[in-house]
This record gives C-alpha cells, structure tokens and sequence, in this order.
C-alpha cells in the first residue's frame, strides 16, 4: 500500500530502558473491575521501576491493590517522518509508602499527574518483561 | 506539588469523536493468549468504526478472532504547554472482509502499518463505550 522503504528494529533491553526516560508519558492497561482499561498518565522512573500518582478514588487505585499482568507503554511518531519508535513494559504493581523514602529522589519529586486533582496514591510498576522496537523510512 | 492551576474537563461523545479524528497513531489494550497486550497502531475511522491493518503472524492477529473487551487510545500533550487530551474507546472486535468494499474508502486506503511488513488482515473495533478529557492549564 506504501512505495516507502522501511525498516523495523528489535530495541535491546539497554535501549527500551533509554527511551522510556526521555520522556514522562505513558499509557498504562490493565482489567479493573470493570474490565479492560487503558489511560495515559505521568511517570517517572527510578533504578528500573516506574512509578505513577494515582487518585484515591479512580480506576487506576485498582492498581495499588497489587496486579500482576500491568502493560505500560511510551511511543514517538514524528510528525514530519516516518521514524517511530515503541516500548512496551509488563509487570506487576504495589503500591509504595512514600515513607521508604521514595518520594525524595529527585525524579520522584518530579512526578506530576497527567490532569489535575489529589492523587494520594504511589504505586510502583515492576518491569518483568520490556520489548520495543523502532521503525525507519528512507 | 505544582503551583500550575489546571482545569479538567470531561468530554462529550461528539467531542471525542472529532479528537479521534484528528490523528491516525492511537494504542490498542487486549487480553492476548499471552496476556495484556498494549501496542501503538495506525487506525483508520470510517463511520465512527475504528480499522486496523495487522499481520495474520502477529500477536494483533487475536483482535480478528473476535474479541469482546478491546480498548483503543489516542492523546495529545504539548510539549510546551500543559494542554492536553485523550479519549479512549472500549468495544468489540471483528475481521473485516475487504471484499465488503471497506477498503475502496478514502480513509481506509490510507490506513498504513505503523511498522512495515505485510499486513493481510483488517480489524474493525465497533465502539461501545467512549470517554475522554481535557486537562488545560493557566
């Protein structure tokens, strides 16, 4: 359907792990009890684990209740190429007692929320599986 | 932990809808054989139905199989501004048989991989639940 040529790459885990701290957005999936859910939200992540604020009250304080199969993703497409890249992490979630200490660091501090409100709630994502891949045109 | 005042706003179907339009990059969430699948993907929308072209080899291959709980993504987020949006779509899936004349479409004959490679199978996802926000910032 397309006269470019592209190519696609398999990322190495050093390389997922580069490009999910470039940036602070993702999207987290999960089955709540209300079935599939897919939201994006801010993150941060420290020594390999990657940390979200949640409200209290919402959907995604599901998550803080400790899952074990929890997607998060990070992507870039250009906007004028075609050069795209993805990581895709799994794992499983807790939540995190800002007592530890976690809260101090200085990526942590910086974690703010996708949108607005009083989000009490720390919960951690533990990589089990990572994989990404990235697209070039030429 | 901000000093930003932000604003939130919910979204009415309408709204969603024409967000939905503006873009051809969203994330697809399913319960795979494998497990939570998250993966970015061009999408095509065609009469408030959302197509994707995936490999028959593919984990995406699942979502022609039928599948009851999928949901699908898009945001945006400045990079230079606090504005932002997303909308999220949950619904069901089917194989689309090109022959029904789908893919004489303007939009769907546009609907290219996200990654190259052959992809012979097209996917509807026919929407069921939409929702989604805008977090603005002043």
């Amino acid at each position: 359907m397309t006269t470019r040529i592209s190519s696609i790459s398999v990322l190495d885990e050093q390389e997922c792990y580069q490009l999910l701290s470039t940036t602070t957005v993702g999207r987290v999936a999960f089955i709540s009890h209300h079935g599939q859910q897919l939201l994006p939200l801010n993150f941060a992540m420290v020594d390999g684990v990657i940390y979200f604020r949640v409200n209290e009250e919402g959907v995604l304080s599901e998550l803080a209740d400790g899952l074990v199969d929890v997607a998060f993703e990070v992507d870039h497409h250009g906007t004028t190429t075609r050069d795209a890249w993805n990581v895709t992490v799994r794992g499983t979630t807790s939540r995190v007692h800002e007592s530890a200490g976690l809260a101090s660091t200085a990526n942590l501090a910086s974690l703010r929320p996708w949108a607005p409100g009083e989000r009490a709630l720390v919960v951690a994502l533990t990589p089990e599986l990572i994989d990404g891949r990235r697209v070039s045109s030429h």
